[in-house]
């Protein structure tokens, strides 16, 4: 084969067909609107919704949920407003269905009026999503659409049915078994390490240096991908291979440090685990992701025995502000404990803020679980509340909310199941000695 | 880069690793049974179902799930019926329970009884499905559930609700918006091929070289996959490039047929549709992967203008054993057109079958759609009934379910969807002329 | 991404895109050439290679390597014939040229004088034949001719500078740091296995079933492709995963052998190498391969210690039937061992037999290297002589060669480099004591 | 299939089989040296290529040659010098086989002969470099070895057999028929965007930002690659769509420029070519890729009609400040012409510029060719000089060299063919009415 040509114009072939499909629809659309009067996007929008809801012809179907899509990025907050409360009420479930459904399914609750009574509890809007997925880049809306709803539904209560029509797709649709599992590293396309710097919600990356730093022969990065979403990750983890357990953040991070020789490697320390889009909220694989990843990188460097997590306690000083703890620190101590942590901290001070801090982490719960976020995720996923280490983030967050402490979590594979049942069975934390020493 | 190794384990690799995560959870789990007594496969797969649902650690859940997968494999009949009639009983909803949502919500209809009742009509078998989808060929076990399930409906008209649960979800996780469409041809991975082999419904291939035969350069073959069953195709369509509408099958499939020039093709001939999976039945993607090869070929051979059918007319003769056909054939007529066809026909027989075919596919319905199974898929996507070809099919099948008659339905791009809704909305059938006359 | 459509029409897109700056350059031939008389394949096609020689425009260039390419496909043997009877005069050295050129140098050994006399012994033809490379497929029409002339060299001595320059390109063209090595399986394009069944020289393969069943999972097959040639290998390795090293080829062919647990594999034997193209001879790669093939498993499976050949003796009976063997079996028995091998053999002709390939094995040379062409090939790649198995391969061609005894050469990473040291310098053949005692 | 993992480690796979089969070379090799001496770099590493040349064993050659790549690492120009100096005078060839060889062909010029002769003739740092080239990476590294020594030839003459060896090794290896285009965009790995920020020469890329935005839906960008180096473009063409023939560099560089939408761009501008690897002069491939790329475009955007570049004069100023202009321009202004170009230009220098430049490009040649380099370049293709374009750059450079003017050079099709004949033959340029005029 003489000179050849590889195109990456995969992505725009596929584009251009759908797309096609999508035009071809499109006229016929434009033939039956002619008359159309435009108003509002978000008014125009729950037409072309009701439209779609009662459609039958795949062309334009396909075209329609395409436009609909399109139309989101013209939004503004009210039209967001208009379309979830729309939603919310037109595409709603019809309280007279249910009860007659539910009528029926009592008077003979054979087949048939058990699926009529599934059928009346299931909001037409879980159709019209359904349809919406159709068009390209269908997924990615409705995932965006949730990451608008959610912060607005403390002030509208009466939109959570909307909320939970789209997660119980989401939980449906990103089944595990549909995940897909990367690395990504400085072969990686471009399109998706930008997203990566933009998605790092606990170490930012300052920039392409920076991530470039973070995907040397030293670190590691991971990621799931959903197949409908090929570019854009759900959630990633990185890595850095170190030789021993570390005890800050700043030398893993620095983009001087000195490289350790591959085979001198022993531990792998998860510095940083971010989901990316908001609007897959509680549709969790981030538990799945570091047992994936463990395996991963146990078959390719089998000299590494040791996971562990560097880790924030991201909750701890504004618990700290408002907690109780006479009974744990005597005196003005306890005003000094709650002072802004400076570079400089008196001895005394240091070791009430890391014994307030184990206690934190042990004993101070939400219901039956730690209440500590982090703490939660990792304890949840049976790892071991392995050390803390004082003076371990130094930024203005790592101040701000942590003390400056960072917490290593240890994977112990042999364990976690048993870590893991203990936990949400007993309330049991697994903790070290040296930590449960510190109370 | 000396003597680059590009090795196809790829799949290996992939399987290793969930592999790993699944041999790690499957030791914890030894450790948990050590004193099981086994019995009957389906006996001790339905205990492990229990687990799994009640279930929460990852690890030895996705072993679990795993575990349950393969178990499958060494079902007979028996344990199929045992673990149907368990799926129909034990993991059915309660019924209880609905009564009770649906009271607490007909005193109340909140969001919160709504959900409770939404759930209350949810099968625990529901839960089961989704968390069994996790194991590795999770989504092809279930398919083929499905598979073994709906032959026996029938007789057991309460496992229906398993079916309905089942369908759910595969139209869910097999929405088209995550469909892939692959062409597939002589690079194509024989893992693939061997499927189009096996699954081919309408003309049998015979073979490897068959196979060949119907990928070369005149010929097209486009598949829908799902990226959790990446090797295994839903639904396929074969194509022929032709010059002019072909009026008989045998010669687009001889292997010693002449080979046209590229660039004289103006026809493109959908000439076999095979939907893969008996599991997914009703769940259809056979329209829309049809607009989209049409769509596929318009841009890469702009010459073809034409777009046709040839099928069979699979329910012709069976409809005519039993029909009241007095009023279209006199006499002793309507005897010998019920006769098998053979090579030799006189010619008022073969004009009869011609205008009893017309009649068959024009005027009778099931319902207010054509009775004829192929004129339904055809009509139904906006197709138009175009033109009959006698004697177009001279295989054993061919004679004795169409008298030998094969139809062209015809694509055309600018009629499909007004085609579409009257044949929806008023029923009406588009036919050319040529057909029309035939009556 | 709604429903995406992957083609693999990459070739397509490729070919296409070559074939228009080909086709472009076509009509500009063409109105070039409009008088031209057309006779004679070859004669035209010189004339051809004359315009390619002489052409400096890139797009005609090209159209016109192209045309020169795909002429070959209508070559019969006297057309060959002709054309190396062209390139072995015409598109030779100019022996005044070189004689004036020496002249020159001997006169003055300068930088521009040597330049001078290095480009008056390089045959036009070289320069021709990098030009035919630019063409699609270039590159394997060439080495399809070589193919073609090598055994016409015999009858042609004078035609032996023509391969001379072909396989000085190959040698540069086809370096090991251009090779790549790739896993064959069930994965791999239909159009990379149909090649693996057509190459097989060893043990045929007798179709698809065949196929499948050498590359179940205890099976494995590497090949070494070239980027110009990438649906098409150079030389192909098959192996079997067995537990014990195996004494006979019938059992590793069966294709109902029982399956061993991947986990009690452990040693590799390498049961057949075959070479896929004769124009290639001489380039060797096949060391290579294995030597590649021994790190991979390796790695892929580390509970595997040995790796070991099951080969045939092709030259044993050959050299037995016209050998002085008078020395090593005493009287009538030196005639019954030559006799043809049935398959009830008397335990002394077996023994004298056992003995004789032992000798002609280790004593018979041809120069300083071993007479046996696997051996010579396996001993070059520095492997042991490690034991001769009696009745190992009774198919026709097993018992006319081989008098169905087969080798196992023993690949002793520890020591391939030591043997393949004493075997060129000393002429020293690395074999085991069983093997020196059979002697 | 469950969460599956593709990683993209398939490059460190590879990396580590041949590492792996180099590591056991090595340590083999270092057995062999436990008493050698280490001196300086250069020295050492002639001594390990006299080894390299002398060498049998694969896995240790490999070895070796993996060995010397890396050493170069570590050179400074005086280990280049000891180097170069060792390649020209121990690597040559020996002159007194050579007039030997010449004398046996004198007297008999036979096959035999004359490939003695030319065995003669070919230096035995030929056969080095190939074996280097086996290593991984082998082939950059010889590249960048050519890199280092090309700009000493000019004061070590003798060096420049080492040269002429060099450069015909890579015309063989990187014959046209080995090249792949590939096209550039947001989806390629990092790794290979980096290289076009770090390589683009004619406008520079100021960072991934402004890369991005060369990368935009209305720019394309295409480059050659050759399997060996499959991470590193070999040259790259930066192209930019547009309505109309542009006038000027800034407005297409600009990131804030408007978009056009993609139907009604009518031309594409070759805007900056580049080859990225010094080390590969006199190897072209230029030509090709833009021809390649007008083929890709024309088939993916039909609607484009024109294909023009948008190129500097760079040679313009240079040659004026010291030609020969009297009779071109008259008095005073002959001498405010070579005056540097300012912001604010006098319309009679303006004009003059102008003619002298048209003058320039049109007559002012080396040999039979056009003296401007990059006029050479296209005009050599077949492009027409079509349009000069007044402050056209008016960055540093652009005024420094030429004088803010740019040409566009037109590449049509139907003429390219016939303008290079003319070009190459009569020595005659094509040029529209409008340049022909400034004259």
């Amino acid at each position: 084969m003489s000179a050849q040509t590889q195109l990456s114009t995969h992505a725009t072939t596929i584009s251009r067909i759908v797309g096609s499909v999508v035009d071809a629809g499109r006229d016929i659309l434009a033939k039956r609107r002619q008359n159309a009067s435009l108003s509002a996007p978000s008014t125009e929008l729950v037409a072309q919704c009701r439209e779609l809801l009662e459609h039958r012809g795949e062309a334009s179907g396909l075209a329609l949920a395409s436009e609909i899509c399109d139309r989101f990025q013209t939004f503004d907050e009210s039209d967001y407003h208009n379309f979830f409360e729309c939603l919310a009420t037109e595409f709603d479930v019809d309280n007279g269905d249910i009860l007659q459904a539910s009528s029926h399914y009592r008077e003979e609750p054979s087949f048939y009026n058990l699926n009529a009574l599934a059928k009346s509890v299931e909001a037409p809007r879980l159709k019209l999503f359904r349809r919406l997925n159709m068009a390209p880049n269908g997924t990615h809306v409705l995932v965006e659409l949730r990451g608008h709803l959610l912060p607005l539904l403390k002030s509208k209560p009466h939109w959570r049915g909307v909320d939970t029509d789209l997660r119980h797709l989401f939980v449906s649709w990103f089944n595990k078994g549909f995940l897909e599992m990367r690395r990504i590293d400085w072969n990686s396309p471009a399109q998706v390490l930008e997203k990566i710097i933009d998605y790092e919600a606990v170490h930012e990356i300052s920039g392409w240096d920076d991530l470039r730093n973070r995907l040397h022969q030293d670190r590691m990065c991971f990621a799931f991908f959903h197949p409908a979403m090929p570019d854009d990750p759900l959630v990633f983890v990185e890595i850095a291979l170190t030789r021993g357990m570390p005890d800050a953040i700043a030398p893993l991070l620095s983009q001087d440090r000195e490289q350790t020789e591959q085979h001198k490697f022993d531990t792998v320390v998860f510095y940083s685990i971010s989901n990316c889009h908001p609007g897959l909220a509680g549709v969790s694989f981030g538990n799945f992701l570091i047992k994936h990843v463990v395996e991963e990188v146990r078959q390719e460097i089998p000299g590494i025995k040791t996971f562990v997590t560097l880790s924030p306690v991201p909750g701890f000083r504004s618990w700290l502000q408002q907690a109780e703890i006479g009974e744990l620190v005597a005196g003005e101590l306890a005003d000094r404990v709650r002072e802004p942590v400076t570079e400089v901290i008196a001895a005394d001070v240091r070791d009430a803020l890391m014994k307030l801090c184990a206690h934190y982490l042990l004993q101070v719960k939400s219901g039956t679980l730690a209440k500590d976020p982090v703490a939660r995720f990792h304890l949840g996923n049976g790892a071991q509340l392995h050390r803390l280490n004082w003076g371990a983030d130094l930024s203005a967050k790592g101040k701000e909310q942590s003390a400056g402490i960072m917490v290593n979590y240890l994977y112990d594979l042999d364990k976690i199941e048993v870590n893991h049942d203990a936990y949400f069975d007993q309330g049991e934390i697994s903790a070290s000695k040296a930590v449960r020493k510190l109370l």
